[in-house]
């Protein structure tokens, strides 16, 4: 017997029949004997409509009152679970945030756990309970009700599970699993059975959206092993856990990419101590993050500098950038938003030389141009221009044969 | 400077256009340099719209995971007042139930009121914040989610108007204040300035649906003046307050009727003792209230004993009364779900005469037959045959011409 805590998202309890699925779905394991902790995001489209609703008042929203509405969305599915399994003769009881205490600190519509109490949810499990707790909210310590930020839910899951020392954290999403790389650009991209903490880091940083980057963080703090399921298809899914060291490591576990970047260049930068500090707390100051970040030192002096930001932002920074131009003694300021990031990730090229060159053999033969390079111990991402994307991705997927079932 | 509790129903807060006037009328009320507590309903339709959610999965809904689900409704609202409040340059701070503390039993949907923490309201009031109250909701001891049955907004603004001592609670409503009789009806029907508690209570339990009797009850065991004014329509409504005792009283304050009664007489009952308990302890069993109940003693020994029902409980009391017929020794069974009653309300007629012959003589006038009759004090209600409903008020109206301002 384990205790297990199952997430589900807003495509999962998104209809009448589909809460009464996941009823059905949760009767299933606890037939297997295991103890279970359910937690529930808000019907989907219900988050939207709430917030368009207070945006009709002030945008933005008083946050602490945004909070108090938004949570509502959860409130209405836990509810509703609940009511569906005591129908179906099994006892259950649900819990906001606030009731289970989630407490967090006072940052409303982005707050962080600090703790919870498990002592409630222990109680109900021991008395034959199904627990089901609304994801995505907190209280803070005065008692106000708080918000975790957009996918919290999975936050929340992991955070319970943490807490709870539950043997698995099952994330229930639209997908049957963690792929290789997106089966929409490469039709024979391959379910991983297992992926390691790292690994789903870099490729949730990269833009593969299965999971929460932040709530992957969390299960690797807490060494909580995540498992990524279907909620309209029977299968394994995916296992996120710890790297298996008894298992030979596959070289490459996936190919990840996003196009929602773009890339901003000062040319003839004064070649100064301070300069790239000067440029980027500019771009900072605006509320502008950063990804990728480029120096090549120049022959007279100068030199180029180059770095990107979310597509979101492009405009802005290259207006900030344009106008401060001439204050930092850049000669021009050049903009490309039409760029997309490729990456190979996994944990195997630490121990094995040649990826990157097996990579950029791969994009040349396809006579893809690569405009910039990063790396990271179990990651290289290049920028290469937009159309590229997929042939890129398809040649990469191939190259290092990821359709083939290797150890994953 | 006063301390208000506003309460401000479904109707009053179904829009955004609507909830942005209820912020207007709060910043006037504050710029008159009153202190507010401002309790609000949920949009109108939200609480029907949750509740046939929560049928659709069982029906009836446990019951407290259903009161999780219908609080829901008034905590977006409480949200959105806030967001509107505070984008007014108004500070401003809104509470569910639960975190007000406002503490009721274990009786799901329909929860009694045990205490309420006025020390975080009063904090709030002291720092020049309105604070915004979701009504119709609390929690328990052991923090499970409540509600206090529907109506139970007015409830709310009650308690915390006499927790708070607070020197006026406003009912908002659609309707701007009390009248003597029903104007859809009575075309000169007239607004009364002022009435007292009892003569509320009257009227509420008669039909007049202006204010719940509970939230009057609680009125006037707290000893709390009540106003019922009108969203839409500016004006002073009607306060409802103890008895006046320094202005000459009206005879009659207003006509109240309900036609949602049924009557049952049972025929030849045998004259002995608890025979009255017998029939009502049955009827009672099967959760129907009865309202009126007459018994005339025969001159053979036996007795007609008739009285009233919701006429919802009509049929269900008829064929419990027609399958106990003969173990009570009843001759005959009869039923007439066609009536209706009519009541004259007036502290005013403790102490003067007449009342009764007036009312009887103005029904006679109009050929209409008085089937039943009960008195309290300050009240005479007769059943009608429903088709005199109309004319019978009309000529009641006239009869104690309450068309003309007097004292009220």
């Amino acid at each position: 017997m384990a205790l297990i805590v199952q997430k589900y998202g807003g495509t999962s309890v998104g209809s009448v029949e589909r809460i009464s699925a996941v009823a059905d779905k949760v009767l299933a394991t606890r037939a297997q004997g295991h103890d279970l902790v359910v937690v529930v995001s808000a019907m989907s489209g219900e988050t939207d409509r709430l917030l368009k609703l207070a945006k009709s008042f002030a945008d933005p929203p008083n946050s602490r009152e945004l909070d108090v509405v938004l949570t509502t969305g959860e409130q209405v599915t836990i509810g509703l679970l609940g009511i569906a399994l005591e129908a179906r003769g099994c006892p259950a009881r649900s819990y906001t945030g606030a009731q289970v205490r989630i407490v967090t600190d006072s940052a409303f519509t982005k707050a962080r756990i600090v703790s919870i109490d498990d002592k409630p949810i222990r109680a109900d499990l021991a008395l034959g309970r199904v627990v089901v707790v609304a994801g995505f909210q907190g209280v803070d310590v005065e008692g106000n009700i708080t918000t975790l930020g957009r996918g919290g839910s999975d936050t929340t899951a992991v955070a319970l599970a943490a807490a709870l020392k539950a043997n698995e954290c099952q994330i229930y999403t639209d997908v049957d699993g963690v792929y290789t790389t997106d089966p929409r650009i490469v039709p024979d991209a391959r379910r991983l059975s297992r992926v390691c903490f790292e690994e789903m880091l870099e490729m949730a940083s990269l833009g593969s959206k299965v999971l929460q980057i932040r709530s992957v963080e969390f299960a690797s703090k807490y060494n909580v092993p995540l498992r990524v399921l279907s909620s309209f298809i029977e299968g394994p899914g995916t296992l996120i856990a710890p790297e298996d060291k008894t298992m030979e490591q596959a070289l490459i576990s996936g190919i990840a990419f996003n196009r929602d970047e773009a890339k901003l260049t000062l040319v003839g930068v004064p070649d100064r101590p301070g300069i790239a500090y000067q440029i980027l707390a500019d771009v900072a100051d605006a509320n502008v993050e950063v990804d990728m970040i480029i120096q090549n030192i120049g022959a007279d002096g100068t030199t180029d500098f180059t770095f990107t930001v979310h597509r979101n932002d492009y405009k802005k920074a290259l207006q900030l950038l344009q106008e401060r131009a001439s204050k930092l003694g850049v000669r021009e300021v050049r903009g490309d938003n039409r760029i997309a990031k490729i990456s190979v990730v996994g944990l195997g090229m630490r121990s094995h030389a040649g990826v990157a060159s097996t990579m950029f053999k791969a994009l040349a033969n396809e006579g893809i141009n690569i405009q910039m390079i990063s790396t990271s111990e179990i990651k290289i991402s290049v920028v290469v221009d937009e159309k590229y994307l997929e042939l890129g991705v398809r040649a990469l997927h191939a190259a290092f044969h990821l359709e083939e079932a290797g150890q994953k």
